[in-house]
């Protein structure tokens, strides 16, 4: 059997310490970017385009695409819709390539481009995700997408919820003391997620601009079979790489 | 009654993230930095001076101090001793300046110079510190060393049982999700440590070395009264400044 590495990498600030350019990486930004690319996929968007800058997303508005753009959880004012999951609907993607530029998410997806692979995580492809990173047989760093370099729980919990089932498949092993905490956190509050995420920073933030109805969805185990990879530059569906 | 701030910062690497100059900022090194400092102070040291390289620490001891000095555990061959609190006992440390340098915690101590003050904190001195903190009445940043600018565990629980003095006192509130996190570890944790202690990195590396016969003493809280504090480029106790 082969014992492959897991990290938990809790912010985008460490990633330098955590980089393998061997790895698949998993990037997750819960609430909301990561849990809104699996639902675009799950409503059948063809291709995402994540930009850094709010500039580039707005040259790109201009240039005929459909764009998703938000900082600090609002919508920007060129934009066809903000970073909410719910804004990712059928009617909204299928069948459609979408620019996307979030506060915290995209950025994390292109600091981690030279690794081996770049994966989308959350709560909604949890399973197809452990799955697919089991059949891979590479070793798996957990990227937190984190709030501007800080910690998060929401991210961290999640971290810990996907080394449960990486570290059950009996493939890897860590010695990284990020997963084990973030484990840990996710043995604790598994059954009581809610009361977990009520407690934290994000969760209030988007409670003030009256973005919290998505928390529970974000939330939700095992919405989509889908599994989203960014390669050159743009994200698609496992199912078209 | 005050509403001060509390952070917890989990790595050097993310402090400037959490910097705030008018903060007390408390470094933390679990195994063994900080550990040692406080039981040098218990023991009678008179002032430690810490430096980042290893290079002037062998250059102040060819200037005749009494050098500590460890590089990924083991004692520099110039040193007089290295970074073991059993090393800091009453007959190596008594009415002496000892110079000391250690792979993350005297270079973590100098990160944090530029707030309004630097102390050091563990478990063996947490009832002193908290206290002592309470009565300044300012913002606090309990800074994790960490490992090589990475999460650990030891120094994050103890992060997380300083938080909880500090947030039962009423003075202090905080919406940090690392303080969040790391109070909820300390609470799962706190009568079980040495469980927790034992899955975590640093304890396989002292483990490895044969420097593992610390690990329950740096756990035992409240062993001193002293609150050491980083001031003009020295270590010197409270009651001395």
């Amino acid at each position: 059997m082969p014992n492959l590495t897991l990290e938990v990498c809790l912010s985008p600030a460490l990633f330098d310490y955590h980089k393998n350019e061997d790895a698949i990486v998993v990037v997750v930004d819960i609430l909301r970017a990561t849990s809104s690319i699996c639902n675009a996929f799950a409503n059948g968007v063809d291709t995402i385009i994540p930009v850094e800058s709010s500039e580039m997303a707005r040259q790109m508005k201009e240039k005929g695409y459909t764009v998703a753009a938000e900082r600090n959880g609002y919508k920007l004012d060129f934009a066809d819709f903000g970073n909410s999951p719910f804004n990712f609907s059928k009617e909204n993607v299928e069948g459609k390539t979408i620019v996307y530029s979030t506060t915290n998410g995209t950025r994390t997806i292109h600091l981690a481009a030279s690794c081996f692979q770049v994966v989308i995580g959350s709560f909604i492809n949890n399973k197809a995700l452990s799955n697919y990173l089991i059949a891979q047989q590479k070793p798996v760093i957990i990227l937190c997408a984190g709030w501007k370099n800080k910690f998060n729980i929401e991210d961290s919990v999640y971290a810990g919820c996907l080394a449960e089932s990486l570290l059950d498949s009996g493939l890897y092993s860590s010695n990284c003391d990020s997963a084990i905490a973030t484990l840990d956190m996710w043995k604790q509050w598994k059954n009581n997620l809610r009361e977990l995420i009520d407690k934290c920073a994000q969760r209030y933030r988007l409670q003030e601009k009256g973005l919290d109805d998505c928390i529970d969805f974000c939330l939700k185990l095992d919405q989509t079979d889908i599994v989203p990879i960014f390669k050159n530059d743009v994200i698609i569906s496992h199912l078209k790489q």
